[in-house]
């Protein structure tokens, strides 16, 4: 494994490959893992890398890039032609990678590469593939199966799977249809290694099995997945037809990436960015969030302008305002977080009145415990009774208010398609923030007779 | 398939299950899937819930049970005798499965549960298992594996693979040893099929195999399958012995919970919550939070008690603070957030120095432009020039500190082996926004004299 190799190592290789030095490290990567090559690719400059792609099989080479983020792979494929493209790397990746690649693509060469395919058999597949929109079912599966006639006793079966494994790399299921292609269910190991083999396959084949349809979008598959625990699941057609069959790590990585734009979304960054991006884009992914923040903060200064007079005449009033702003933002943030988290889990949320009438509960709870705490703090640290009950009040005004604002509003964008984890971000906070210091002071006027 | 029954459908099957009318739903019932069933059984009734589990048969009931939330596992099991937990339960789960559900016990009944199982095998097995500290890879793993010997003929190992595959539910990998039980390699079903009944074993196996220490935290075990795209990794101990075996369903759980957890940390949720859950539990799970935010609304309150007198003078000053404060936490958490995805994929962070440094940048470059944003737009609002350029250099000072302590926090926690993830949440929001305030008034009494 190159796993973990230390900054001097990657430095020194990285120097050797730039002077085309490669012959000593060829034996190394010939023997490591794509999955491995593809992190120290992504270590060292563009040159060396291509130097080092140089020395790899093309299989190898395909496999690598696969591996690679896609930006950096476009950087590779720049050198590659339509022919090149088609005979070195697609022919050598399974139909599910070799979609993705040529999805990739622009639509000039992509055509090409299509065009350049040795095998037809492959190309045709790969159209079909292609035919699918992103994150469905049928754009992240793959065409290699093997698939066994209903009617075929078990010794015919081991046959025919012998000849189908040829092209596969790895067999996760085997799978029984009739003589349409309908999927009727699953032939496990166990019973292959375990009937005598003139039974036939009609007798020992599960009909429990679990499918998806090639146009059922990708949160479906994964959900499916991990409910019933699947490392593989076959796609069918409209007509139940066996078309393809998905694995857990493309349903995986589809998972991960629906986890982190949530998370980024959250967190008030518009762009998938890592922390080894340059200042720049960075700066790119945070700026769109901080600029709604400043428009937000301006609105607030415009509120509590209208209230200059009250604070002239009781400046402790400004004391406060963080403590409003900042409970309402948190309790929004709270609240949606809960929504977004069962909305991607596809968890019944109920009618939307039910829902808002158990966080106006929620929001009361917190709200009462809260500002029954900030009356007492506010006595202790000798802010006057009435300045703290205004406190007290706000607060428990304002949690609720929140609370129903960031229930209401991701359920509320879900139902137009609208991303719901938007409403965690700093969008709903700063909205919070306005509407929490005009309740605080309205109600400041009223109690303290401003 | 049960899924999707409605609410009209749940709530006939409960009253049915609730006068005992079982009979006409245990057809349905014991051909779904187990993870259909345990949806159901969230839906119902404790009571309900029993009745039905009487009708299933043990096997079934074991697999449900293992699906349901632990709370609601561990009510159910409150019924159940150490022995027929034992006989019933016990026995009928695959070792990893029964190795979670002991650990879930209370001290007496794990050992009495252990005591009456009957076959000492598997006693035997499940001990070894319960060694495992939580959250490593001997934590997760399952003992049911094919195992064949590397001096074998094909035609040997397929018998072996005959008598082994009775026990297992799922084939996943044929593993390859010596004779002293050191993991070798695996054996594809491919060359099972396409090899000669006579070739022996150490001929045709893949000596490239992705295997992990049984003391591996299951993190590692995490990073490692979705790396290197496994459905299925073995766990060897310290002398390299097979021991078991880890699927990608366990690790996936792992992964989901622990993204969940980072998620809720960021969004100030101390529990995993779910929407379904009742009101006093959603209010224990953030209460923590909108405590640690009151108390820091206080401090806030304090440090702007110290500027009263400028107030006084300035009102005005008071517009901005909700400006500062949530600028301020923002941009907080958008760096952490960036410094927490990166430890969690276990990037290399490289030093500290050299990722303040970059943060430094970013911040700098934000700041300047929201900077002169806020400059424009105070001038086109009418706010007097000095105010304005007060607020500013506020931004600016405001988003460099919240970048820099967004980037150190995390990776001190982590550094101390704290979760870095707390560092999204309230907490440092809280910290900046005081932090923030300071600073405001600072550069208020400099610049505009106060």
């Amino acid at each position: 494994m190159l796993d973990n190799l230390d900054k001097d190592i990657i430095q020194s290789l990285e120097a050797d490959l730039e002077e085309g030095q490669v012959e000593q490290h060829k034996a190394m990567l010939t023997e490591a893992h794509p999955a491995d090559i593809a992190e120290l690719v992504e270590d060292i400059s563009l040159d060396a890398g291509k130097v080092l792609f140089a020395q790899l099989p093309a299989e190898l080479t395909a496999e690598v890039l696969m591996e690679l983020n896609p930006e950096l792979r476009a950087d590779y494929l720049e050198d590659y032609s339509g022919t090149q493209i088609a005979t070195l790397l697609v022919e050598n990746l399974d139909s599910d990678d070799a979609a993705d690649l040529i999805n990739e693509l622009d639509d000039p060469i992509k055509k090409e590469v299509l065009s350049k395919l040795e095998d037809q058999k492959q190309a045709k597949d790969l159209a079909k593939l292609l035919v699918y929109p992103e994150d469905t079912a049928g754009a992240l599966m793959g065409t290699e199966l093997i698939r066994v006639n209903a009617k075929w006793k078990v010794l015919q079966c081991v046959k025919e799977m012998r000849k189908q494994a040829e092209h596969i790399e790895k067999v996760h299921a085997i799978y029984v249809v009739d003589d349409n292609n309908i999927l009727l269910g699953t032939l496990s190991l166990k019973k292959l290694l375990t009937t005598s083999t003139q039974t036939p396959i009609s007798e020992v084949y599960s009909k429990r099995v679990q499918s998806i349809e090639a146009t059922a979008e990708a949160e479906e598959v994964a959900n499916t997945m991990q409910k019933y625990d699947l490392v593989v699941i076959p796609v069918v057609d409209a007509l139940g037809q066996l078309v393809g069959r998905i694995t857990i790590d493309d349903a995986l990585d589809f998972i991960r990436d629906e986890a982190k734009e949530d998370y980024n979304l959250a967190s008030g960054l518009t762009d998938e960015v890592e922390s080894s991006d340059t200042i720049l884009r960075i700066t790119r992914a945070r700026l769109p969030w901080l600029l709604i923040g400043l428009v937000g903060g301006l609105l607030a200064a415009s509120v509590i302008g209208r209230y200059e007079t009250d604070l002239e005449l009781l400046p402790q009033m400004a004391f406060f305002i963080p403590l409003i702003a900042a409970m309402g933002g948190n309790v929004g943030v709270q609240s949606s977080a809960i929504i977004v988290q069962g909305l991607a889990s596809q968890a019944d949320m109920g009618n939307i009145l039910a829902r808002l009438l158990k966080e106006l509960g929620v929001g009361l709870l917190n709200g009462i415990i809260l500002g029954i705490t900030i009356i007492g703090a506010g006595l202790l640290l000798g802010y006057s009774t009435l300045l703290s009950l205004t406190v007290a009040v706000s607060l428990v005004s304002v949690i609720v208010a929140a609370a129903l604002i960031g229930t209401f509003v991701p359920l509320f964008l879900d139902r137009y398609k609208i991303d719901p984890a938007l409403a965690t971000g700093p969008f709903i906070t700063t909205l919070n923030d306005i509407l929490g210091l005009f309740l605080y002071f309205q109600i400041g006027r009223l109690l303290l007779g401003l």
